[in-house]
C-alpha cells in the first residue's frame, strides 16, 4: 500500500511515526503547504527510501488531485483542519485512493433557530456524495481518529457484544493534563475546540431525530476512570452524534466533553468579545479573523509534549439491556498518557491518541479486513479487529462495568 | 488663539464640538492620519472659517513640526493614543506651541519586580523633558481630560480650600453605563482600558514612594452617587498617581476604577490567553498585535452614543483633617449622563466627559489664567477658575461629604 498524508502538523507527524513500526505500507508521501514542515518529520522518521515530503496547497483541489496521482496513493489520509475537507474529499473522489479524515466537514446553524434545529450538519456535504462514492466501489472511511472514531468503533461493539437493546450511546472525553510553565495552554487545537464548543451542541434521538441546544447545556459530573476523577461535562457538536445512528441501533446519542468550569469561562469569553469569530476584521489595513489570532497568541499544542502531564481518556458510555436481559450500563475507553507516548513516539498525548486510529484503520484496509463503498463512520465496520489490533499496538483499550 | 488638535477620534471631534460654542479661539485645525475622518468632523461643525482639516501622521515628528508651523498653532491638543504622545510632545517642544494632553506616556514594568517597584512609570519620559521646557517658558499641561485631568484639579482644590491635612488622595471612577444590543461593548478604548488594568496598578506613599501591586489589587466597594450605586472598584495603573505627589501635600495616592466582576475576568482571560499583548504574532504570513484584533473585534466606543443609557462619575476621594480640625471625608465628583451628551452635543458620555476638560484648560490658558513654563500637571494650576468655567459650561462639579 502506498499512502499521501495531507498534513504534518502533530497528528500528522504523529500518525507517520506510529505508521514507521509496522510494515503493512511500502511508501508514504508527507505532504504539507510548509515544504520545510514536511522534511522536517521525514528527516526526523530516518528512513528515507518509506518515507518522502511534498509541498501541497489543501485548500487547492486541482493540486491535490495531481498530487494523489504522482503520488500514486491507494490511501489518502486526511490531517488537517476540517476547514480543509472538502478540496482533500472531492480531490480524492476526482483521483481514487481511500479516503480517510478524522473530523467530517464543518455544519452551518439553522439560520433562525440555531438551538433548537440543525442548519448544515456535519458530514452533510460529504453524506451527499456517498452514492458516487458507492457506485465507483470507493471508500471515503470518515472520522477515523479518537473522537470521531474509536469512539464509533466502541459503540458498534456494545451494539455487537454487549447489549441487546440500547437506550443511549454517549460519549464522554475527559484528561488530567496539565501544562507547566503557561497559565492557560489548550492540549487540541484551539481553533477546532472553539468550533466544536461554540456551534450548537448536537443530539439525537429516536423519536425527534437530529436537533440542537445552546452551547454547554445539560452539565453533568462524569467520573472517568484510572484515576482521573469526576470532571464537569457538557454537550458539544461532535460527529458521533451524526453517524452512530446511522448504523447503531439505540434510543440516543449525545456527545460531551470535560472541558471543565475554566476552559468553559475562557470560551465564553471569546464569544462574548467576538473573538471565536472567523470573519476577518481589520486591523491597521490588514485583514485578518480573530479566531486565527487566538490560535497564533497560544503556545502550539503540537510543541507541548514535553511540558504536559497527565492522561487523556476517550470512551463511551452504553446504557441499556444486556445480552443477559439485564440493565448494563458500560464505559468502553482508552486512555493515553503523556510521558507514554512522548517517551516512546515525541508526541503529546492527545495529538497520539488520534493519530494511532487512522492507522490501525489503514492496516486494516491494507489488509482487505476493512473494505466497503461509500462514505461510512467507523461504525459500518467491524469493530473486533481494529480493537484487537489497538491491543497489538501496545495501547489497549478497556471497559468498566457502571453500576 | 489657534488650536491644533491632533486625532479626530471619538475625544478629538467631542473637543471640537465643546470648543465650538466658545469665543476663545480664532481658528482649530483638526489633523488625523485619516484625512476623511477629519474632513467629516470639519464638516458636521459647519463653520468653514473656523474649523479646517488636516493630515498627519502622529508617529512622524517630523510631519508633525511642519504642521504645527504651517497651522501657527498656539496651543496643540494631543487627542491621540498616548502610543502618540512622545512624537507629538517633542514635536511641540520644537514647533512652539503650548502642548496639552489628556494621558501621560506609557510605563515599562521593573524587569525583576514588576508588582513590587517602578521600572519607567507613566510620564517620566515626558518629566525629564521638563526643564527643557523650562527654559523655553514653555508650558507643557499633561494630563488634562477627566481624570487625570479634572481629578487633579479636585485634589489640588482640597488641598486649598477644604483641607487642612490630607491622609490619602484616592481617585475613584464609575458608571452604570449599558450598551444595547452587545452581549459585551466597552464604552472606553479597550486598548487603554488593557494598558491601564493589566500593568502594574500603581501607588504612592509618602514613606514609600512609588511602589506597584499585582493588577486587580486591593477591592474595594465604593458607593457612588446619584444613584449610580456600590461597584467593586480594584488598583489601576493612572497618571493621578504619578502627577498628584509632585503637587499636593498628603500621606498617599490611590487609583480605583470600578471595572465591574465582568469586566476584570474579561481582561484576566485576556491576558491569559495572551491577547492583552502588543507584540505581533504571525498570522498566515500576517503580523498583527493580538490586542489590535481585540479592539477591531469589539464595536468602536465612540460609536455606541446611540445605543448606551446611563451616567458616568469620576471623582476624587479626600481624606483627612478639614479646615475646622475635624476629620473629613469628601468625594468631588463629575457626572456625565450619556442622554444629554448625546442630545446636546452627539458624543457619549464617557468620551464627552473626557474632551470638555481640556477645551476648559485652553480657554483659561487663551486667557491669560492659567499660565506656566515646563511639564505640569493639572494640580499644578489654581483649581478655581477650572472649576467656575466648568460650571458655566453647564457641566456642574458636586461634592459629598462622607461619614
Amino acid at each position: 500500500m502506498r499512502i499521501l498524508i495531507v498534513g504534518t502538523g502533530g497528528v500528522g507527524a504523529a500518525a507517520a511515526a506510529i505508521a514507521q513500526r509496522r510494515a503493512f505500507f511500502s511508501h508514504m508521501v508527507l505532504a504539507d503547504v510548509d515544504r520545510e514542515r514536511a522534511q522536517a518529520v521525514v528527516e526526523r522518521l530516518g528512513e528515507p527510501d518509506r518515507f518522502s515530503a511534498a509541498q501541497v496547497d489543501a485548500s487547492d483541489q486541482a493540486a491535490l488531485v495531481a498530487l494523489m496521482r504522482e503520488s500514486r496513493a491507494d490511501a489518502v489520509l486526511n490531517a488537517c483542519d476540517p476547514r480543509f475537507n472538502e478540496p482533500i474529499f472531492f480531490a480524492a473522489q476526482e483521483a481514487g485512493p481511500t479516503y480517510l479524515d478524522m473530523a467530517m466537514t464543518l455544519s452551518q446553524r439553522h439560520p433562525e433557530q440555531p438551538f433548537e434545529r440543525t442548519g448544515v450538519m456535519l458530514g452533510d456535504v460529504q453524506f451527499e456524495a456517498s452514492q458516487a462514492w458507492e457506485e465507483k466501489g470507493q471508500l471515503a472511511l470518515c472520522g477515523i481518529g479518537v473522537e470521531p472514531g474509536l469512539s464509533d468503533v466502541f459503540a458498534r461493539y456494545a451494539q455487537d457484544h454487549l447489549f441487546s437493546a440500547i437506550d443511549e450511546v454517549g460519549i464522554r472525553d475527559g484528561a488530567d493534563l496539565e501544562v507547566e510553565g503557561y497559565e492557560f495552554a489548550p492540549t487540541f487545537s484551539i481553533w477546532t475546540t472553539i468550533e466544536e464548543c461554540l456551534n450548537p451542541p448536537l443530539i439525537w434521538e429516536r423519536e425527534r431525530g437530529w436537533f440542537t441546544t445552546a452551547p454547554f447545556s445539560e452539565p453533568e459530573v462524569f467520573e472517568f476512570p484510572e484515576g482521573i476523577g469526576a470532571i464537569e461535562c457538557v454537550n458539544v457538536e461532535h460527529e458521533e452524534v451524526a453517524l452512530v445512528p446511522r448504523w447503531v441501533d439505540c434510543k440516543r446519542v449525545t456527545f460531551k466533553y470535560g472541558l471543565g468550569q475554566e476552559f468553559i469561562d475562557v470560551l465564553k469569553t471569546l464569544h462574548k468579545l467576538g473573538l471565536d469569530s472567523t470573519d476577518p476584521v481589520t486591523v491597521r489595513g490588514v485583514q485578518v479573523s480573530p479566531r486565527d489570532v487566538v490560535a497564533a497568541a497560544l503556545p502550539n499544542p503540537a510543541t507541548l509534549g514535553d511540558k504536559m502531564r497527565g492522561r487523556t481518556c476517550a470512551g463511551t458510555y452504553v446504557t441499556g439491556t444486556g445480552k443477559d436481559g439485564r440493565p448494563r450500563r458500560t464505559y468502553l475507553y482508552h486512555v493515553a498518557d503523556n510521558e507514554t507516548t512522548m517517551r516512546e513516539y515525541g508526541s503529546q498525548a492527545v495529538v497520539w491518541q488520534t493519530a494511532i486510529n487512522p492507522v490501525i484503520a489503514l492496516e486494516l484496509i491494507a489488509a482487505g479486513t476493512w473494505s466497503g463503498a461509500g462514505v461510512l463512520g467507523p461504525e459500518a465496520l467491524d469493530p473486533v479487529p481494529f480493537l484487537d489490533l489497538l491491543n497489538d499496538y501496545g495501547s489497549p483499550w478497556r471497559m468498566e462495568e457502571r453500576a
